[in-house]
């Protein structure tokens, strides 16, 4: 099973656990709608992969960690494309999922999706030490002050550090995914945080140039879903070579390496 | 220093470092106004109340706790009062978050603490063990499918189930409190669960009766802040009766009944 298949599966887990018996059916179907089948889990596929490299296996609690990232990413989603922010009318392709089952069925949903990967990560404490730190983590790369809340916060500001700010909005769960994959796998989490702000940033500019990566049964050089342009962009071929450098001295390295190579360069359409 | 300063002071302290450095200053003014300065601290005083009974003091685990349930607490308060639910223009006698601050940022407001509520427990880890417990206890009170989240969803279905789910809305960050409270204080939660459960249950019909509780300042017998009638009501005499017979055997049970009669018969007028 690829790592994209065993996070879909959790994933799906996940959202039947948070939506069986008790839940509004309206609030459910949201929480369904925002998570399932779509998004290319790049995020947690990075989280395991880092995982890998330091341990040479993705563990369960690297897995479910993985499944709560995607669920708070698939959560801020929602939130962001509420009518007072960005109103959205569609999301990878469908209907957001205000459009498709009202804004206050959407809050709520965010909102439980939000608490819901707390939730399994606290459940994960049977599965190994630091579940603490881990929720801890999560909690900085998603809240206030300097994580995805906050980044989205600055978009509504005039001030100049609005700028730098959005790019930590892109950037702090990536680098959750590479600290909580090493510390998942048991290595210390500080020295992973630069390879994932560098693949946020990456990924950050390929987005601006309207690139999307591509499923992960495409090859390498796959043609990117939607682009602006056929050719390489120099400053992301810079942006791509920085972050493979960023990846820290381990067992794994060379496999690591070609991970975030192949994700990233796919975003390039090289 | 009592409990309700115990728990402000930590609670004020936990929003200066959410909305520290960094923090974009329209949201940490929207987190600030939703949590200082205002409410009666009932579900956090409750747990430090429960961790007392049954360890003899109120642990620093358990601050941090009661400290995290009142922020979730206020994001509900937060998120509810939006727009597409209630838009309430006016909490605890002053303007909803949105109205002060605008619907975009109370959003992020509410996701901010919510985040931040699991992330105080997390960083607790160094204080006792229970913390991945108390993570997912918290996250099946307040997320979905059927904590706080989900009651708040049921509020938006037609189904007849809608009535009673409502209440476990109202009941179930009480749980929380009762449960953690044990739970922090080295005790098994789940005998805890029903006190929790009988007095939210009479705080809720208290609070469709008009009326609100006391200051934690004031005598027994207080008047009621706003009241529906001077008289007591015997539907919430006897949830009352029913909550202070629900506390467990434990060492400080006595004090503990105390506390609970004293918190509930100010709902009650007499």
């Amino acid at each position: 099973m690829s790592d994209h298949e065993r996070i879909e599966a959790a994933v799906e887990a996940a959202v039947v656990r948070l939506t069986e018996q008790g839940c509004p059916p309206r609030l459910a179907e949201a929480m369904r709608h925002a998570v399932l089948g779509r998004g290319h889990r790049l995020r947690p596929r990075l989280l395991l992969a880092v995982c890998r490299a330091v341990r040479g296996e993705a563990t369960d609690l690297a897995v479910t960690t993985a499944t709560a990232l995607e669920l708070l990413h698939c959560a801020s989603l929602v939130h962001d494309d509420l009518p007072c922010f960005d109103d959205a009318p569609v999301r990878r392709g469908a209907p957001s999922v205000h459009r498709a089952h009202g804004e206050a069925v959407a809050v709520l949903a965010g909102d439980a999706l939000i608490i819901g990967a707390f939730e399994l990560i606290g459940e994960a404490a049977a599965m190994g030490t630091g579940v603490g730190r881990l929720v801890a983590l999560l909690g900085r790369a998603a809240g206030a002050p300097g994580g995805t809340a906050a980044g989205q916060g600055w978009e509504g500001e005039s001030d100049a550090r609005a700028r730098s700010a959005t790019a930590s909005k892109d950037t702090s769960l990536f680098e959750f995914a590479a600290m909580a994959g090493a510390l998942a796998g048991g290595a210390d989490p500080e020295p992973w945080r630069e390879l994932g702000r560098r693949i946020g940033l990456a990924y950050s500019h390929a987005r601006d140039l309207g690139r999307e990566p591509r499923g992960p049964a495409a090859g390498p050089g796959a043609v990117p879903t939607r682009g602006s342009g056929p050719g390489p962009d120099a400053d992301l071929a810079a942006l791509i070579r920085s972050a493979i450098d960023a990846v820290p001295a381990c067992e794994g390295e060379d496999a690591l390496r070609g991970f975030v190579a192949q994700v990233l360069e796919s975003l390039s359409g090289v």
